[in-house]
């Protein structure tokens, strides 16, 4: 049986967009792994219950069933160690909280209703009241004042376009996994969302162009929203 | 001649405080390399003269003289290359830059009326006016509303927070640059501000707690203004 990558699917089984499941894409990729996408949508809970979890991604390697981006990551890394994604140091760790407390959520807050809009329309209904009960606020009235969140969140940036300035990537010559973390917040948006948060003249849109680049173009390959 | 740091000095010559001196005198401690600090005080440009430059940290090594803290971090590590400082990967300096754009700006705006306190007194007018025009506010309404920003400024320390609930530092199992970085802000803080930043219960106190002792309590014994 081939690897399988059970991931959150848009309308088309293609259109994949969940940050913590392109990291997942990237991992692999970097490490040279083919692997088969099992679409998914959200409403599907009863799909993912051979594997005790609720949410993607979760990977089926042979016998072993792997669930949470971050112990998948540690999965392939231990098991197959060649071409290594450099996940042990804390900095790295450290890279992963700063894309997960502030990269995600100054994004969540200006495409929730984006992704609302991209998200398969049986997981519609399910989306909004999920996200509404998390946020206390209806998902437009939380995505608003775009303008201003956006001037915001490239100024989050700021430690991320420094450290671009001075090395291609955040694996410094070469990409680990440090770069699919972020870049795969910023694949988030631009698989969700038209307008692109970044501005053309931005060092991380730079680093975002070659990251796109990678194997063969993957990233830019797949399906996405962003306006050209 | 011993090896030099020139350091910036509060009224009494070892009460040092700027995080950029800081660093550099974790990172020699690191190394295992002895110093002799020189005080020196905003206002004695001229005293720096010989080195090109206008602020410290400078080093003097024998016939080498360098200046930036960045710079002499290098020098360091090129020239003393056993127990390394782990420099030279992007990731250190995404920790590096997230320290200067977040965690300083963070503490400067609650400190920075403490830091004037704590300057040597023919200091004062210099570094009340070179800041307020930076600022463009009178330092006490650059630094009013301290509990409101305690508390953003403890909520930007989420991704090191997280970080520190998984490893013992930065640095995995033993400082490296990434901790000298991070915890010469905090000194900084502990050097010049009476009311501590941080919740004692906070996983960031406890790895202080760490920095603290390290290389015979160096920095614990060092002089400070942070009530116990």
């Amino acid at each position: 049986m081939p690897r399988q990558l059970y991931e959150l699917a848009a309308q088309a089984d293609d259109h994949v967009f969940s940050p913590y499941c392109w990291r997942i894409r990237l991992a692999l990729a970097h490490k040279g792994l083919d692997f088969e996408s099992v679409p998914w949508r959200m409403t599907e809970k009863e799909r993912l219950a051979f594997s005790g979890s609720e949410r993607v991604p979760v990977l089926v390697d042979g016998n072993t069933t792997v669930v949470d981006s971050w112990e998948i990551l540690n999965y392939l890394e231990q098991t197959y160690p060649e071409q290594p994604l450099g996940l042990s140091r804390a900095e790295v760790r450290f890279v992963r909280h700063w894309t997960e407390m502030v990269l995600h959520p100054g994004l969540s807050r200006m495409i929730v209703d984006e992704v609302f809009q991209t998200v398969h329309e049986k997981d519609r209904a399910y989306f909004r009241e999920s996200r509404e009960k998390l946020f206390g606020v209806p998902l437009e009235e939380f995505a608003a004042n775009k303008e201003v969140k956006l001037e915001e969140f490239r100024r989050a940036l700021s430690p991320l376009r420094a450290t671009l300035e001075a090395h291609d990537f955040l694996g410094g010559s070469a990409p680990n996994v440090s770069d699919y973390l972020v870049f795969s917040g910023l694949m988030w948006a631009r698989c969700t969302a038209p307008t692109p948060v970044l501005a053309p003249d931005d060092p991380v849109s730079r680093w975002r162009e070659s990251m796109l680049d990678l194997y063969e173009g993957m990233a830019r390959r797949a399906p996405c929203r962003e306006a050209a």
